[in-house]
């Protein structure tokens, strides 16, 4: 089990946040108290799943206990007290914005560690920091937003490509980290801000 | 490939059921006789095969035959013989209680012999015993209904829990097994006799 | 990296096809440029992606590179393209008769390869050829087509079941595949002239 360093906390952030956004989303379906916990724990925890699977290792979600801890609590926290959480909209959009960036960034990384050539890590690296949303909205009946509109895996895929340039550069790891996840964040807030989307087809 | 002990036998019954509960459902959504053998045969092996997968093991509703072929001659037989199915509702309620106890279990210590810590070991179980229901209502288009009322995951959770605790106090095997598959059988039918569910939000 | 070898080629056109077919569901559905992408992505290489997680290697699609540039491509142009690529309703068809042939015949050796016993391994071998269009299907909110009507999924088995019987007489690889591809080919096409469904429950 790694030590509580910052990278570890910023993770259990993200992890936390996603989870508020998979509960949010279960209790306006009005699942029970169990489906609740269960699609926040998927929303957290699924896109890291994915990750470790396509990469042959034993997910970290059920590796380390406090990702499921931190999940799982914060699920059922949002299944109490979701009218605060709603109402505390901007800042789960600028945690989720944060956590997409370290999310993906990191997911690059592991899947470059364990030997996938760069374009199939970076897209390892984005299904790390969308598969989450996708298995919730699955789970709750939806197509999932992320294929529909606004630019949220594009600003994700943008951090993939950025840290594993960086890393082919042999910039020091932490740097990498913290560069390629800054520019994930600010791309997508100014996605959110100025309501940029995707195109259509005509 | 195993010989036929009264564990495998209860497995091979539990596969059984899971079967007919998928057929079921995909014959009530007018799929073809294909995608009712499929439905059932996800329904009753899908949850083992997400343990697998998550283990690092090849799945083995692949490996071992016995399991795949019961599954679809159970499924092709429901496909057949739906009406009467339909009317073995309370049978097959007792028998699904007894498949969700015993998979629980057995997913849970298989995941614990794979060198998972306990907390996560729990949670494969518990996939292992609703994984193939969520598969089952996903590909009918049903959000899952594990997700949305009646004590199901729950009482498969207890499962999991008790039996992590026997293993580690080092209890013989097929004891822990029996006790907590029959702590969650039992918990399971006074839930469907009490019709008791999970809270939703408020 | 496998040289571009004559198989490889089929294989890369059979990824472009499923990623037209992909993408066109996703174009009616209005998912944006990134949806469309994605969801001609996964109907691509879902399947051996699946493939590849059951026999626990890291899955192709992310290794080698010119797969998921292919697919990309593909679903891109599909995007641009789509009125074009609707009224090749008959290409697309014939060409996605092949794909399948060729997914499902290569996945079940592959499996066998892996250690897999026959029954285990032409199953993973279906897989691998409809598991991109359950994933596309799910994606866009559907029932899996291939489970309600037509002939797919059975002549995708069939060839399964053949090379399977083939290689175990030691027939050789390229005659095998030739010969297994082909029956399951020409099977979907006369079902598709003919207007062949599975059965339905009465």
């Amino acid at each position: 089990m790694a030590p509580l360093s910052p990278l570890l906390v910023a993770d259990l952030v993200g992890i936390a946040v996603f989870a508020a956004s998979g509960a949010t989303a279960a209790v306006a379906k009005r699942l029970d108290l169990f489906g609740v916990i269960f699609v926040g724990f998927l929303a957290a925890l699924g896109g890291g799943i994915m990750r470790d699977v396509f990469i042959n290792v034993q997910p970290f979600a059920f590796v380390d206990w406090r990702y499921a801890l931190v999940a799982v609590l914060t699920a059922a926290a949002t299944f109490r007290l979701h009218p605060t959480v709603s109402r505390l909209r901007w800042t789960v959009l600028v945690l989720d914005a944060a956590g997409l960036g370290l999310f993906v960034v990191t997911g690059t990384l592991k899947a470059l560690d364990a030997g996938v050539p760069p374009l199939g890590a970076c897209i390892i690296g984005m299904l790390t920091g969308i598969g989450g949303g996708l298995v919730r909205d699955l789970l709750t009946g939806e197509i999932p937003t992320v294929l529909r509109r606004e630019i949220y895996a594009v600003a994700g895929l943008l951090g993939c490509v950025s840290v594993a340039a960086l890393d082919a550069v042999h910039l020091q790891r932490p740097v990498s980290i913290a560069l390629a996840a800054t520019l994930t964040f600010v791309l997508r807030m100014v996605a959110i801000r100025r309501n940029w989307s995707a195109p259509t087809a005509s």
